[in-house]
């Protein structure tokens, strides 16, 4: 089954790997290793590559296509592409999750399209595509994602919030960071935001302010189906 | 002089731009835009392109050649090597101080060398290069320097001080994180080490981690000229 899904994802992303070992390790989630003799490596150090030529091909896009934004604003867009929300949902649209060699305790449907393995495995494919086919194929399979829309939609949903609350309520929203996880190096925050006391929505993302920004998000969404 | 030491610059780095007025942004900080009308465009954009470009082949140099670390050892070197102090470093040895238009209060030769201003710099150098030049000219750019050493000196200066201070003084080094600066998606924290309540060194990092890399690097350094 899994054979026949990674031929399927080469032609859904339009590349196919001159080395069909590179798109092994890129699909091997460390459960998977830990479990069986054949397979050495797992796509964690691909990850690490792909996580940086990402950066570099969304950094580069934003800069050319918003010739007037200030590097603050850049920075902001491209956090929220380069977020595990936004590229969990760019591998769901390739069906990544049914592609992963994953060990016995993820072999469930469910496990396989949880955000941090979707985002972990859609990063490690980028790193082999850059590794099998350079840097201008990374770029490609990259901009199919970005380019999707005619404009990179970029919401600063605090904002956005902010003038619907003002509306309804004559208040601003209220922002807490209620969990800090992961180690130093690699922090991750925990925002939720109120109103008048109200739980609304909640947020993880790399800095706080992220953060706040999905909180933001989770809230319109929960206000509209109020 | 500016103009003679951006010619040297351009021998100096064997990068010659093709389109000078690339080189005039990546070399113009803020503080000059702000007291002139000639000058539209300062620095800031082309350092956020540069930061990620320099980020990808950093990876893509570390992942190539170290076949055998983990991904945390690779996010470590990283870290080392993208940091202000390592950049700074570089910028100094191409002399790039020098070359900055700045605003009249930096027209001194201290300001000039400023960790944070040559940093900046050192990577909108490395955008510029991108733009003009394409990925492959960035990435001669950086190898020069990467090169430079026959291995990348990367070293766990936290465990080299615990070492020393056991043998010394059979106790632990005591590490406090002793301030928080900048926003929140892009803090940066300082860290100071003690043994026996005694200062020892202290160190600024992206991390609370890095910080205490570079209080144990500066440590080690007090340590050895006492």
């Amino acid at each position: 089954m899994l054979n026949k899904n990674r031929e399927k994802l080469q032609k859904v992303i339009e590349y196919e790997f001159g080395d069909p070992e590179i798109l092994t390790t890129a699909l091997t989630h460390k459960s998977y290793v830990a479990e069986t003799i054949v397979m050495e490596n797992c796509n964690e150090r691909m990850e690490f590559l792909g996580d940086s030529i990402l950066s570099a091909i969304v950094a580069e896009t934003l800069y050319l296509r918003y010739p007037h934004e200030s590097e603050g604003k850049l920075s902001l867009f491209k956090a929220q592409i380069v977020s595990a929300h936004n590229l969990s949902g760019w591998a769901r649209e390739v069906d990544l999750g049914g592609c992963i060699y994953l060990g016995k305790s993820g072999y469930t449907e469910e496990a396989r399209q949880r955000e941090n393995l979707l985002c972990d495995t859609f990063e490690a494919i980028i790193g082999a595509i850059y590794l099998d086919g350079g840097f201008e194929n990374a770029k490609k399979f990259i901009l199919k994602f970005l380019n999707n829309r005619e404009e990179i939609e970029i919401t600063d949903y605090k904002s956005r919030l902010q003038e619907i609350l003002q509306s309804i309520y004559k208040e601003l929203p209220e922002y807490k960071i209620i969990k800090e996880l992961g180690p130093d190096h690699n922090k991750k925050f925990e925002a939720a935001v109120y109103i008048k006391g109200k739980f609304l929505g909640k947020g993880t993302g790399n800095s706080k302010k992220e953060a706040q920004q999905f909180a933001a998000e989770q809230a319109m969404k929960n206000i509209k189906t109020e």
